[in-house]
């Protein structure tokens, strides 16, 4: 008997289209798939329904292309945030941390990405266009670079850095700062982040 | 505004939800709820769906705990095939890896797990009472034991051996063999399987 005859479709379709994921290859596929029906067929069918859930009700705000439920996400949509700081990340995970915190006041720009020239990643790959269109529709006072910490992201923060003093000269361009993260031993942190950390020092 | 109001609710399901899958903490998690919401509504359909249908339709069989699409799986089915000769592994993958080969003739037998005292599985959580009807019952000849060439594979593998020629002493035990694995470099190999290489040689 061949494998094909033996090998179960739902199996191989399961498989197959795991591996559609980003970041999902012949391992991770593997490990989602026979893990995932290792439970119960009562829990698998919460797992299954709350994934079908959330990819059929979730998609990009309209304005800032945070993942949500509606066509403007909750943050867009509030009045009592400012408009006029924005927070620019790659990820909409990025800026649900940054929410985490119930510190900030102003709304969110998802670059859906970072410039990654190694992985053929390049600006037009990212919202760049929409971030320039808000910033001058909503008279922007702060933009506030928010890139992931590491030689893309920096890569990332210097380009928009460059692009934004020079078409809104007048805008406020920051940059969050490096510095000693809680739980590292000073004695294993890397150069970078130790200068920074005695440059910023107060 | 709190945090809970503006996180969506079927993000946090999902996130939630994909964490009752054994391996999946929040990292885990998060990587493949964010990853599968990158993709298109089109394709994200056809991944929960092949998730959705493999989780319906999958279950062990019933003679062998192989995962399948029907009551009693293919290989049990097929008559072709010699009771007499059975494979023990740990689980539905390895047997299916070894099936590719489409060499071996027998049957197989999941354990569901291994012995693993330091995570608390101990042998009543697998399946070796099923083991041992099924050996009296078809009169098996030789047991492969298939198990994982690591330390907790090893510890069920020597409890199998000693178990089944304490119960069954006219039944050939036989454990696969250590050697070299193809595309590794003698200098990077570890001892064990180096010696074994030399003790196996022909």
């Amino acid at each position: 008997m061949a494998f094909e005859d033996v090998f179960p479709e739902a199996l191989k379709l399961a498989l197959d289209n795991v591996r559609r994921i980003p970041t999902y290859g012949e391992r991770g596929a593997s490990r989602l798939v026979y893990n995932l029906l290792k439970l119960q067929p009562e829990e698998r069918k919460l797992v299954v329904q709350a994934l079908t859930e959330a990819s059929e009700k979730l998609r990009p705000c309209q304005e800032c292309y945070l993942l949500t439920d509606r066509d403007v996400c909750a943050i867009c949509s509030d009045s009592r945030r400012s408009k006029k700081f924005l927070c620019v990340v790659e990820e909409s995970q990025d800026a649900y941390s940054i929410e985490r915190l119930e510190r900030y006041r102003g709304v969110y720009h998802i670059l859906q990405g970072r410039i990654a020239p190694l992985e053929g990643v390049s600006p037009q790959d990212l919202t760049i266009d929409r971030l320039l269109d808000r910033i001058e529709k909503n008279n922007v006072k702060e933009v506030i670079i928010a890139t992931n910490p590491n030689a893309e992201g920096e890569a990332t923060a210097n380009y928009l850095m460059k692009l934004l003093k020079d078409r809104f000269p007048s805008v406020k361009v920051s940059r969050v700062s490096y510095g000693l993260q809680f739980g590292s031993l000073l004695e294993f942190v890397d150069e970078l982040s130790l200068e920074k950390s005695f440059e910023n020092r107060k």
